[in-house]
């Protein structure tokens, strides 16, 4: 089947008014148009429209162009605001939106009527190419998803491609799109990754947390309304003795109380941009009322959501490499292709857990449900805790069921983490807005043991090592030999 | 009285050798050389000498040339080490040595027979030309302060102009001095610079967490057994409704008990800067077994130490402008000038306070005391606490006593926090460690307010009204008219 690629232009003048026409696919250009880069770290291509005044704003969209299945089109954008759900936040913009995480919510998103809009740089997919790394799924171009999703649902999906450390990029973005919502999945998210070297470490903070300011001062500049739907990750909290609240906890001392910020102790240069990050959004709320949700995530498993099933060029990456692999999806591939599951260390680490279905309900469950302006709101997003040993476990009996050959090895830890420890986080405010849970019991053989063995013959079985150790981190720029 | 700048140049190949002879002092060079700019940032001046392999070390020296009161030369810094103190630290390397608290604290060491060595990339004077502001008190050039320090007790401090946050220049610095304790001033310092705009908060957050991962990252690579002395502040605790401890609490939570860090809530972008520096700074204690202390630092006040007072050429910067002035010290040239006391808001906002002659105190009792390798200790750093109200009331009685006629005005708070609120901070582990503070009520007429008369000519009142507002900042960056 052949696509073809093409390229539209939105053209807005900036307004302050919520009713100006949305920009609407304009289809192809028929005048003359060059293409620029604009940051010396990661492109962002903009449409320079010859004689125009710079404040038009240009994006890149995916447009549908010659796909068979092309499906009746939707009314226009406009009209979602005669619905019957007038409060309902319309228009949602989701940084990071080609990563894991990121698409799978887009997607749903869509899905369920809101008007999207992804942002990313799609340097995730260069870490790939750099460190020799590939998903075990096969995964299409974004503007090939993006054009898919169009010709099966008739919904767009706006597209901009940049790097948010780049404030004209972002400001560029905000002023286009005006969302209602930003979920900010944007950030380099392995902490392996940012424990490879000096470099890697410096890249990962100055990312994320520099990233995230210029987030912040966009909606103070440009929308102040908008809700900020921030992905955090347990991993801030650390292994505490005591249970872990969410966000806050109460403590009285010396006959005094006070709510108070928990505690943080993240054990990489990954988790500790994210307490950065909460800090500084924290401090951003209490300032200027911007009004913000942090989704402390646990670990995501799985891979398939309700919109990625729908199209072979949907579907979602997953990683299970020694970088940006997480621990039951690893164990899958590696019950798949007969490698014995590898615990570091002890394997009595225990995290929260959650499938990537739950992922995206959270995310619409805090965008409906949005924080008040000045509010700071933690949710510990995560439905089951379970130690790395008896991860092990559920994997090596589900394998037995399919016939498979499970063992379990050992394998020193290149970690600095507690390998036996007290773990009891609270995760309710999230069921209480209306999560319901995909427990892993259910999912475990359908949804992940019997994907990955379908995908067995693409499992690089270098990658599945661990890679990077937390103390021999060293200044020395690491690259990968072929 | 001429003066004639000369540079020499120390050459050094790295020797994982203590006992590798320290370079000294050169004399002036007689072939050929060249400066190079080495970062787009802040300029970093090199001597590239012909001909050498690139690895050797070359430093911008401060040397004594035409001084009448040239001192006799003291015995090479290699004599410390036969002396009658074998486990005292000797070389202490402090970054932001130029700056306020950084050149009190290099002549305090210095004096106290501490092998020194200043690296510092200037940028704080350079702030002071861009927004318009100047110190008080003339302060003379790096290279002639140290010139003059020679020359007064024979002492030499070693001078590298830079800047930290380019980790080349960096682990130059730290192979060619091979410092036993890094004292770490240098981060960009007042609050209300981080929210003068975007650029200076990202500026802000930039420079201080990547200044700081770096000094983290030459530690664990060129010295790990390198005592790390951060300066962090008192304004990370925020101002909680319970008694602040001293970087740890133990709580006690649904019947279990743990010690953790203490919660912390900023409230500038600056001390949001902090805040992530000592999560960094705990976590590669932890993972590095890096040994560090952070000192939390009050507010500081007064000019004078024994060291700067010895020569005119010596004299310490004095800030009272609305970015980097401190409360007090802005007080006292108020008073000196007829200006009103300018409390922001109700005054009832109460912090740590300390004089600067215990800021170099402190840090001697730290590098003396060095923290265990991988131990993370938290000391709060100061003496006495005093509301903004109460400090006004000190002024005015001490000024009435001087013949002033000392006026107050409560002026609209250009910042957001509590303006009375509880504060009851621990500050003991310093004084078990030997601080014998000099308090306020004993050096407020003689040290500050005599002092801000003698130099009330200097005075520009368009520095001393506040500038900038935590609500107000915005994305464009903002410039001082002429």
């Amino acid at each position: 089947m052949a696509h073809l690629l093409s390229t539209s232009c939105s053209l807005k003048i900036h307004s302050t008014s919520k009713s100006y026409p949305k920009p609407l696919n304009q289809g192809l250009l028929s005048f003359p148009t060059s293409f620029t880069l604009q940051t010396p770290r990661f492109s962002f291509r903009r449409l320079v429209l010859k004689g125009e005044r710079p404040q038009r704003i240009c994006t890149v969209h995916a447009t549908t162009l010659p796909i068979s299945q092309e499906a009746p089109t939707q009314p226009s954008s406009s009209s979602h605001q005669t619905s019957n759900e007038p409060s309902k936040p319309k228009r949602v913009m989701i940084i990071g939106g080609d990563g894991y995480c990121g698409w799978a919510t887009a997607l749903h998103l869509s899905n369920k009527n809101y008007e999207v809009a992804i942002v990313d740089s799609l340097v995730r997919r260069l870490f790939d190419h750099q460190l020799g790394l590939d998903s075990l799924t096969p995964i299409s171009s974004i503007h090939n998803r993006l054009r898919r999703w169009k010709s099966l649902t008739g919904k767009n999906i706006e597209l901009f491609i940049g790097d948010i450390c780049d404030f004209e990029f972002l400001s560029e973005t905000f002023k286009s799109f005006e969302p209602d919502a930003v979920v900010h999945f944007g950030e380099q998210r392995s902490a392996p990754y940012s424990m490879i070297d000096r470099s890697r470490a410096v890249f990962t903070q100055n990312n994320n947390v520099i990233g995230t300011l210029n987030v912040l001062f966009a909606i103070k500049e440009f929308g102040e309304q908008c809700h900020l739907v921030k992905l955090g990750t347990m991993g801030e909290y650390g292994t505490p003795n005591i249970d872990i609240e969410e966000g806050y906890i109460t403590i009285t001392h010396n006959g005094r109380t006070d709510t108070l910020p928990y505690p943080k102790q993240a054990s990489s240069f990954y988790h500790l941009s994210k307490v950065h990050d909460s800090n500084n959004i924290a401090f951003t709320c209490k300032a200027w009322g911007i009004r913000a949700t942090d989704l402390n995530q646990g670990v995501v498993y799985g891979v398939r959501t309700d919109e990625t099933e729908m199209h072979e060029e949907l579907c979602n990456r997953f990683d299970y490499d020694g970088v940006f692999g997480t621990a039951l999806n690893r164990f899958c591939v590696q019950a798949a292709v007969g490698h014995p599951l590898t615990v570091y260390g002890k394997g009595g680490q225990t995290r929260g857990y959650l499938d990537i279905r739950d992922t995206v309900q959270c995310v619409e469950l805090a965008i409906a449900n949005p924080a008040q302006p000045g509010e700071f709101r933690v949710f510990n997003q995560f439905t089951e805790q379970f130690s790395v040993n008896e991860l092990a476990t559920l994997v090596t009996k589900a394998g037995e069921k399919l016939g498979l050959n499970v063992e379990t090895i050992s394998v020193p830890n290149p970690r600095v983490e507690a390998e036996e420890h007290y773990y009891n986080a609270k995760h309710t405010k999230l069921i209480e807005l209306g999560l319901q849970p995909h427990l892993l019991s259910d999912s475990l053989i359908d949804s992940l043991l019997n994907f990955t063995i379908k995908f067995q013959d693409r499992v690089d079985r270098k990658q599945i090592m661990p890679s990077v150790s937390w103390r021999k981190i060293g200044v020395k720029p690491r690259t990968v030999s072929a």
